[in-house]
């Protein structure tokens, strides 16, 4: 009979997933700063590219705190979204439209990250981990902002078009 | 050369994407019910049932209001999120945790439609199609409701667990 899997598994389980899709955002954004046509699109990839780097390090905080060795897992929803983004470069490269898919796909992996962390969050402060929470907490913040950002970078682009 | 591609294209491709994607979970939701361990959530994901399906109407009326069938588009995002939905479900079938964790799922799932629609309505703001934007704008309500309760089941599930 298997083991009896409960909430710390799911949470490890879930960590893992997390530190593979952070790991693969951070390959990913270079070419999506590059790719990018505007001066502040590309800008705001790299300035997310940073706070990835440390939502890394926080993450492996987190596994230190759970006294496992940080390792990610594979995150076929990461993949999936990352995938999507690519067909996007492919197709609307060099079109007026392109930013606006960028954007889109970056939206559409932030709403991942937030979902995920604001899940992780709720788990730790289950497990009474209340470093772990604050750690997720900041990670799920820098999310949430980013996404607002996005969401201006968008309204620009409208209105870039539209000038 | 091949035709320059534009925002009216984009709008397209993430249409379909996101009818593939909502056919999909509507296929899922049963699945998800079934295997719910708490009858709150199965109640949750055969409600969403209904709601997916006036969604795919929805989306219907708008690939009508662009004169174009209504036709899906393969979307790696919702597929690796289903994936990563199953794995979850085979790895914690019969454990306490497995609601939170099918809770976990359908956030991710929903964060993606929250991104999708919300990209959507913009999109058919710049090209002047108020009627698109109502209809994309009733689907993103409701997705943003269910994200709500499925935090409330979440909580309801922890201090079930915690009794």
């Amino acid at each position: 009979m298997p083991e009896q899997k409960k909430l710390d598994d799911l949470f490890l389980d879930t960590l893992k997933d997390m530190y593979y899709a952070e790991k693969h955002i951070a390959k990913t954004l270079p070419k999506l700063a590059k790719a990018a046509q505007s001066a502040e699109l590309k800008a705001g990839f790299e300035h997310h590219l940073e706070e990835t780097e440390n939502q890394i390090e926080r993450l492996e905080q987190v596994f230190d705190l759970l006294g496992k060795p940080a390792r990610g897992k594979t995150c076929d929803a990461i993949l999936g979204l990352i995938e999507e983004g690519k067909s996007i470069m492919d197709e609307f490269k060099d079109t007026p439209a392109l930013d606006a898919g960028l954007v889109s796909t970056a939206q559409a992996v932030e709403h991942y990250e937030i979902a995920r962390y604001g899940t992780l969050k709720t788990w730790a402060q289950q497990l009474g981990m209340p470093e772990a929470v604050r750690l997720l907490d900041a990670n799920l913040r820098e999310e949430v902002a980013t996404d607002k950002k996005l969401t201006q970078l968008a309204e620009m682009d409208a209105n870039r078009q539209a000038a």
